[in-house]
C-alpha cells in the first residue's frame, strides 16, 4: 500500500505454511498487476537470513515481531549500519491488568472466567496476553482465585508454536514457581506435539516487589500471574515503575471507575493503549488502534504496527514548494483529483463528496 | 507545546546569547505559570556535557541540529543506550540544485545574482544552503558563471560563527580547489573576527563524478560547486546516486518544466523538500513544510525538524478503547470540548465552528 517492495523472513517453524502463504501472495500479485518481486520470501532456519535483510543496502525499514532479545540484536544492527535504518519491532509485554473491589464483588467468577478465556486464546501465544493481573485482598479476590485455579487445573494441554517455545514456557512457568511464596496451578507441559498446560501463579504484593525484575519479563505461553495487593492505593506507585508495555487494562464497576483518573493518568505513561473493562487480546484493524509503545514493549513508540496507522512506518514525507500542479503527485494537485480530505492553509477540506459515515 | 520538559544544550561559542534567551524563556516560563523546570539550559564547552543529557535515564527523546560527525556520534550513544531514545539529528546536505537551459539562456545574469544571494544568505551557514549546482553548458552558463565569479570575487569577507567553523571552511575550500581542474574564485578567509569570502568552485560532470564521494560532503560556509554538464539529460542518472538531502531545486522557465516528472521522481527519492524555481533557504514555518529528509541530511526521515508537524517528535500515541467519557483526555470526549478536528468512525468531522480560512 506505500508502494514498497516487501521481502518477508518465513518463520523456521512453519516453512510449508509460509510457503503456502507466499504463493497466494505472488498470485494476487501477479494477477492485481504489480511489478515482479513487489513481493519475496526467503526461509532460513537460522538468524542468519534475517541478519542479511537488515544489513542489504536496499534495506530501507525493518519490521519485526518476536521476542525482546531478538528484535535488541537486529535493532542493533540496523541502527550501526553506515546508513542507518528504522527498526519496527513488536516485542514481548506482560500487559498488567488492575482490578477494582467493586467489580471483583460483583461477579469474581465471571471475571476469572474472562480473564482466562484472555490467558488461554491461541494457547497464551498473543503479545497482549494479560500476564499480570492486580487484585485487591478480601471476598472477592478469594472468590476470584479459587475460580482462576479451578480453570487451570481443568484445562487441556495444548499445542505451542514449536519445541522451542514449549521449553521456554515450561522454564519460564518453573522459574516463576520458585520465587518466594507463589501458590502455581497448572503450567506442566504433557504429552506430545509441544503441548502445555495453562498456569496461574499467585504471590502478595511484598513479594512482587521483592522480584519485580523477573515478574516483568514475559513468559511466553498461557500463564498469568496474579498479585494480591492489601488495597487498590498502590495500584499507581506500582504502574509507575512498568517499563513499556503494549497494553493495560483498568476492570471496575460504575462507581469503581469514577475515581480511576489518576491510575488512567499512570498507566498511560508506560502503555500504547488502555482498555478499560476488557482485555488487550484481540486487536481491531481501525484508524483508532495503537499497537505499540515504549520500549521494551516496542523500539519505536511514535508508531503502530497494526491498524491503518501502521502505514507510516513504510512511508516518509516529502514537502513540493511553488510546484507547478502537472509536477505534483496527485493527492497534491489544485482539483484534488483523488477526491481526498486535505489542509489548505491551515483548514481540513473534507472532500465535497465524503458520504456522512464514510469507513475505510 | 508537547507537555514535555525540555533541556537545552548551550552552544559554546555564544554561552552569552545562550544565557540572554534562556533567561527570557525562563521569564515566559514563569509569568505563564508553567510547572518550575519546564525549560533548562545547561552549558559546556566540551561534548561531555551532551553525552551526558542523551545518557540521563530521564531523557526520552532527543533533537540536534549540527555536524553528520556529531550527530552521527549522539545518535549512535541514543541507540545504544538500555532503553533506546528517539534520535533527531537534522545533520548537514548540500542540496543540489539543477538548472534547466531555457531559463538559464533567458536571465543568466539574474540567477546568478539569486543563487549567490542564497549562498551568501547568514554568510552561507544555513544548512539549507545550496552547495551544488548543475548547469547545462552553453551560451547561457557562460554568461552565468561570468557573473557568478564576479559577485563572489567582489563579496566583501564576512564573519562566521566561530574560529573553528572559519577553519573547517578554509580547509574545505582548499580541499575543492585540489579537486583536478576545479576552478575557484574567491574563498580566502582575510582579517579578524573568523571572516571569510564567499567562493565558487567550477568543474565539468566527469571531474564531479571522478570525485563524488568528496563533493556530496558539505563545505558548511558561502560556497557553492558550480558542475558543467553536457545536457541536462544526464540529470536523472546523476541523481538517481545522491545521498540524502535536505533540500533540492529545479529551476526552469515554463518550457523547461513541461518535461521534468522524470527529474522530480529522481530528486524526491532523496531529498525531504523540493523546490521549483526557488532556493532552499529561508523556511516557512507551516503546515506543509517538512524541513528533514534521509539519512545523512537527517537520522529519521519521518520527521520534520521545523513547521507545524515537529511537534511530533516529542508525542507518542496512546489507544483508549472502551473508555468512559470522564476518564478520557478532552481531545477524545464525546461532545469534543477543544472544538477540533477529529476523525470519528472513518470519517474527518471539522468541528462546526471552523471558519472558512483557519490558520494556526
Amino acid at each position: 500500500m506505500a508502494g514498497c517492495p516487501v521481502v518477508v523472513k518465513g518463520h523456521p517453524s512453519h516453512p510449508g505454511t509460509c510457503e503456502l502463504a507466499a504463493r497466494v501472495i505472488r498470485e494476487a500479485v501477479q494477477t492485481g498487476g504489480f511489478p515482479e518481486g513487489t513481493f519475496s520470501l526467503l526461509q532460513g532456519a537460522g538468524n542468519e537470513v534475517g541478519a542479511a535483510l537488515v544489513a542489504h543496502p536496499a534495506t530501507a525499514a525493518v519490521g519485526f515481531t518476536g521476542s525482546l532479545r531478538g528484535g535488541r540484536a537486529l535493532f542493533n544492527q540496523a541502527a550501526a549500519r553506515a546508513t542507518p535504518v528504522p527498526f519496527y519491532a513488536e516485542m514481548g509485554s506482560v500487559n498488567p491488568q488492575y482490578v477494582l473491589p467493586g467489580l471483583l464483588e460483583d461477579d469474581p467468577a465471571g471475571f476469572a472466567d474472562s480473564l482466562f478465556a484472555s490467558v488461554t486464546l491461541g494457547n497464551g501465544q498473543f503479545c497482549t496476553n494479560p500476564g499480570l493481573v492486580f487484585v485487591p485482598e478480601g471476598k472477592g479476590s478469594v472468590a476470584f482465585l479459587a475460580r482462576l485455579r479451578e480453570r487451570a487445573a481443568a484445562s487441556p494441554a495444548e499445542p505451542m508454536l514449536n519445541a522451542g517455545i514449549r521449553g521456554a514456557y515450561a522454564e519460564g512457568v518453573a522459574a516463576l514457581a520458585s520465587l518466594g511464596d507463589v501458590q502455581l496451578t497448572g503450567g506442566d507441559c504433557p504429552g506430545p506435539g509441544f503441548r502445555c498446560r495453562a498456569a496461574v501463579a499467585e504471590l502478595s504484593l511484598n513479594d512482587f516487589e521483592r522480584h519485580r525484575d523477573r515478574l516483568e519479563e514475559e513468559v511466553f505461553g498461557p500463564v498469568t500471574v496474579v498479585v494480591r495487593c492489601p488495597d487498590t492505593a498502590s495500584y499507581t506507585a506500582v504502574a509507575s515503575g512498568f517499563p513499556g508495555q503494549l497494553a493495560t487494562s483498568i476492570h471496575g464497576n460504575a462507581s469503581d471507575l469514577e475515581a480511576a483518573s489518576a491510575l488512567v493518568d499512570a498507566l498511560t505513561r508506560f502503555a500504547g493503549r488502555l482498555v478499560i473493562n476488557g482485555f488487550p487480546t484481540g486487536i481491531e484493524i481501525c484508524q483508532a488502534m495503537h499497537h505499540g509503545g515504549p520500549y521494551p514493549a516496542a523500539t519505536s513508540s511514535r508508531f503502530t504496527s497494526i491498524g491503518l496507522a501502521s502505514i507510516a512506518r513504510w512511508s516518509r514525507p516529502v514537502a513540493f514548494q511553488n510546484t507547478p500542479d502537472h509536477l505534483l503527485p496527485k493527492a497534491l494537485q489544485e482539483k484534488n483529483p483523488l477526491g481526498i480530505p486535505r489542509t489548505v492553509d491551515g483548514t481540513i477540506q473534507p472532500p465535497a463528496n465524503q458520504p456522512p459515515s464514510q469507513k475505510p
